[in-house]
């Protein structure tokens, strides 16, 4: 297989939301042809209108594309998976954009048939907005795109690389686990932090949060503002190492705490936390 | 006192980091005149050259202006208003630019005689970013300027708007314990958790980390770049309002984990979390 981007071929996009249009729209001019595929008819003419699509198809008809792209919320992305996944065509890339990776590779191993190259994928893209409107493809460019392997299927690892290069992202083969070891703590964690300082504002004088509320309110609630079904599955699905990282956040906050009261301590603290964003490239 | 800007008179600002600087360069045209005083040499010189004063002063000359701001760390300010105090010029008026009131405010009353017009100051603009290159004026604009009062002094609090509006700002009478109260929750808690959430990833394999931090962590860690002195100082000079804001942030983050397994209290809790936000002007 071929690494180039003309290798795609036609390319079917199940989910016309914030994600599949990104892809769509990063993938005009390359692949053969992009179809999308959503029960969602508002979202899927939106889509279309921006042109991330030739022309819609049914779900069903996407199973017979060179490559299938589930962009849907994670449980959704689940429960295709076991629906559609026996009916995908033979030698074609199942893949999808899932932020929580163990449940999703799972369920491909289950029901996937080996004649079809299922891997997981999580393009590290997008933003907290919603629908095709907050679609923006240039957030690909450069960006990682992880891929999960499901199984020892060399020629999905190829393809989905070159799906992820096509879309002008850096391919990143990683363990379904450790990805999600990851993610909870640098992703899924900050949106439940951001949802917890969103809901503890409300707890105070409203006009006094809204005068004083700043950048730095905003920019740590940002996470608070996605869409619940897409935010919600993936949380719940990545629950046991949420649950984990949710154990280390808190040891750290307690520390961060302790230091208080302890102007020296504070400060070597805070210049620990500013390097360590640095190293992790933040 | 007329609130015309042109009633500022000469202004002294004293701390000429990202805050110091952004007054001046806001104040251009508007105040008489700008002096600057920073006893770190480098600030004050790269200050000057972006404009942000007329011409340096030593920390005792800035005392004699008709309006004094001290723009530096919130312990430093408390240390400095029980050093310079009692030499500002009576009539004057004098302010700070910390984002934790009440230390700054009790001082103030202390040890600046009455016929000193005092007012604790914080302008909700500015950036994690330090130093003279990094200050923005234009995020003063319409930004919320907090002033609380020390005293039943009204011609405090009359050049204090003044000195809010002249800069393009919103003036905010507040109670300095309300404000403190607000500001742990909106944005102290919010850098004790970036600083949590950076510290916590150092648990992880750093190349993974590398791959797979995007924007979400680079947002949630954001306030852990800021200057561990400043941040420091507002954190340290507010701890028991931040404890008090920990305490409820626990609770509403254990109330979210609780909802992990249960997708549709999960989705609830995430809509209840971007109403409250949305409802806060985040």
């Amino acid at each position: 297989m071929s690494t180039s981007a003309a290798g795609l071929g036609r390319v079917a996009i199940v989910g016309a939301g914030q994600v599949g249009t990104m892809l769509g729209l990063a993938l005009r001019g390359v692949a053969q042809e992009v179809v999308l595929a959503d029960r969602r008819g508002g979202a899927l003419r939106q889509s279309l209108e921006r042109g991330a699509g030739d022309r819609d198809v049914s779900v069903e008809e996407a199973a017979g594309a060179d490559a299938v792209v589930l962009a849907i919320p994670v449980p959704e992305i689940v429960r295709l998976v076991e629906e559609l996944g026996p009916q995908v065509r033979k030698g074609a890339l199942l893949m999808d954009t899932g932020s929580a990776k163990r449940t999703v590779v799972e369920a491909m191993r289950a029901h996937v048939p080996p004649e079809v190259h299922a891997i997981g994928g999580h393009p590290l893209a997008g933003s907290e907005r919603s629908g095709p409107e907050a679609a923006a493809p240039e957030l690909l460019r450069g960006a990682s795109f992880a891929l999960t392997p499901v199984r020892d299927d060399p020629e999905a690892e190829a393809r989905g690389r070159a799906f992820a290069e096509a879309l002008g992202s850096r391919p990143v083969v990683i363990g379904a686990e450790l990805h999600d070891r990851v993610v909870a703590a640098t992703s899924h964690v900050p949106h439940l932090l951001a949802v917890a300082v969103a809901l503890a504002s409300r707890n105070l004088p409203r006009h006094a949060v809204r005068d004083l509320a700043a950048s730095g309110f905003s920019g740590a609630t940002r996470l608070a503002a996605g869409d619940p079904g897409m935010v919600g599955g993936f949380l719940a699905a990545n629950a046991d190492a949420v649950r984990d990282a949710l154990k280390e956040l808190r040891a750290a906050l307690d520390r961060a705490e302790a230091s208080l009261d302890d102007l020296d301590g504070l400060r070597v603290l805070l210049a620990e936390a500013a390097a360590a964003r640095e190293d992790a490239g933040g």
